[in-house]
């Protein structure tokens, strides 16, 4: 039998998908006796698509006719711009791609961190033949680390952080135990898990609950001259609470990856911000390679009738 | 019984341990019956001394009429601003402190060897409202790395890169076997250990034989667009060589940490090489409270009749 497969995204994104992608439902697929029929948007009328691999577009998608769908699976991890859409009912499946998504985040947080730790800007910035020796950082040892956000991608960061030496805080919202990182949870561990926080790094999902979890009172409880990294999601931040905090001084730094809009506007104050550092929602890519194998996975799962990995749980948000 | 142990550095260096290294001798003494009797230049007559902690000052010392005297202890890891002085005929240590300056250099290594994976510089150097988010870098797994030197410093680097994805090749002098690195060794296996790779790590001790180790002919090995970071010693690099390929384009980045002169005079080219970074000597630092221990386990040692750890081969240099 053939399972009819809609590429549903921006063009952009079938250019990077168009090779790895066939290469990897062929080769999930083979030995199921199933055969996958992949084709980009307009390819299939709605009502003959079994399976969804989704890039959430500018224009909202309908999702009603799509009555033979199985599974909506998402080409990134954030589900943000689609789980609000109330016309899809069928199974939403996140990508939670560990080889791409997750190593890329790890080295991404992993460097930056470091950077930060160790002043790097000083020198990057300061090329101007002035040999600036004065005083070494702490060792990661006596730098600790705080994550808000114990998912895949929260947990990989803070046990390569903690690898590293860090003294690794994880808070989420349900408890966890994760080798290697002192973990809290719930509204009165994130206060502890913010106390005196020399680095705060923000893995949360973007939902109702997590807006703007790090305001002025949470930044009140960092170490003076704390530093944020957000490759999370913007709205985790209030923003001007956040900028007042950099004007204080009780934050040294912070650098953003995402934004409440995107890409960030040229005339926004963080650009100017002599202690913001922006970065263009950089620090994980989806890679095609690796990604089509976890769609293709979902794929031959539906072919042999095995349950969905990643499934979103709508109650949750995430 | 009291050993005299003598404390010859610059003062700097004395206020830095002053505090850390008389606890460290009082503890590791503790039971040998022995006690530390710790003076600075000039406390004892030169006769009197049964150790010296050792860090190299720019009049050499006459170490003649030490004659009493069982180890000079350098401070530093590095060796040759003392293996030439022809009065040192007492046997010489190195500072081995893993916990400090191990650590430290980890940090170091693997922060700018993920500023420089990442691209980190186009962001932090582009503040200016343009968001460049084009191309993603490849994963740390798709990113040869290759380490020159494969001392203690040396292979924490490549093991803690290697834990991070990168694949690492070690070159060293002697054949050496080390979990998670590829390793090469000799003059042939230089080559091989060069050849292709993106990212280079000099951590070479300075001896006759290391000089120039990166040149014309040996950056040409590399994949085009490699990037250099030296955080060992100055003469293992052609200066003029380093600027040609970094022009050519062969070359795409140089962090340099270390330098034939030091500080490095402010009209160097390398400060104003819009492809160079300038960092001032500071990829690791030794740091007093884990680099006493290290002094104090030495004076335990001849306190009781045990070897010393970490004593320089004369034959070698390092």
């Amino acid at each position: 039998m053939t399972l009819n497969i809609l590429f549903h995204a921006d063009s952009d994104h079938w250019d990077e998908y168009r090779q790895p992608l066939p290469a990897a439902l062929e080769a999930a697929l083979e030995g199921t006796g199933e055969t996958a029929d992949l084709r980009t948007a307009g390819g299939f009328a709605p009502e003959e698509v079994d399976f969804m691999a989704y890039g959430p577009t500018n224009d909202p998608l309908d999702f009603t006719p799509y009555t033979r769908l199985k599974l909506v699976q998402n080409l990134w991890a954030g589900v943000d711009r689609v789980i609000g859409n109330k016309t899809l009912t069928q199974p939403l499946a996140r990508m939670i791609d560990t080889e791409g998504l997750t190593a890329g985040m790890v080295e991404w947080v992993t460097g930056h961190t470091l950077r930060h730790h160790l002043g790097m800007d000083t020198h990057i910035l300061g090329q101007d033949g002035i040999w600036r020796n004065d005083t070494p950082p702490p060792l990661a040892k006596d730098r600790p680390v705080t994550i808000l956000g114990m998912g895949a991608l929260g947990s990989a960061c803070g046990q390569t952080l903690a690898r590293l030496g860090f003294p690794v805080t994880g808070w989420s919202r349900s408890p966890k135990s994760i080798d290697g990182i002192t973990t809290h949870h719930g509204p009165e561990g994130l206060r502890t898990a913010l106390s005196g926080a020399q680095i705060v790094i923000l893995l949360l999902p973007d939902t109702a609950e997590t807006k703007n979890t790090l305001n002025a009172d949470t930044l009140a409880l960092l170490a003076p001259g704390a530093m944020v990294i957000n490759p999370g999601r913007g709205p985790m931040i209030d923003d001007d609470a956040l900028i007042a905090a950099l004007d204080s001084g009780q934050l040294s730094h912070a650098t953003l990856d995402v934004f409440r809009v995107e890409p960030l506007p040229a005339d926004h104050p963080f650009w100017a911000h002599p202690k913001v550092t922006v970065t263009p929602h950089i620090a994980s890519w989806t890679r095609p390679d690796s990604a089509s194998k976890i769609v293709a996975e979902n794929v031959r799962r539906l072919a042999v009738g095995e349950p969905f990995i990643n499934l979103v749980d709508r109650s949750l948000g995430y």
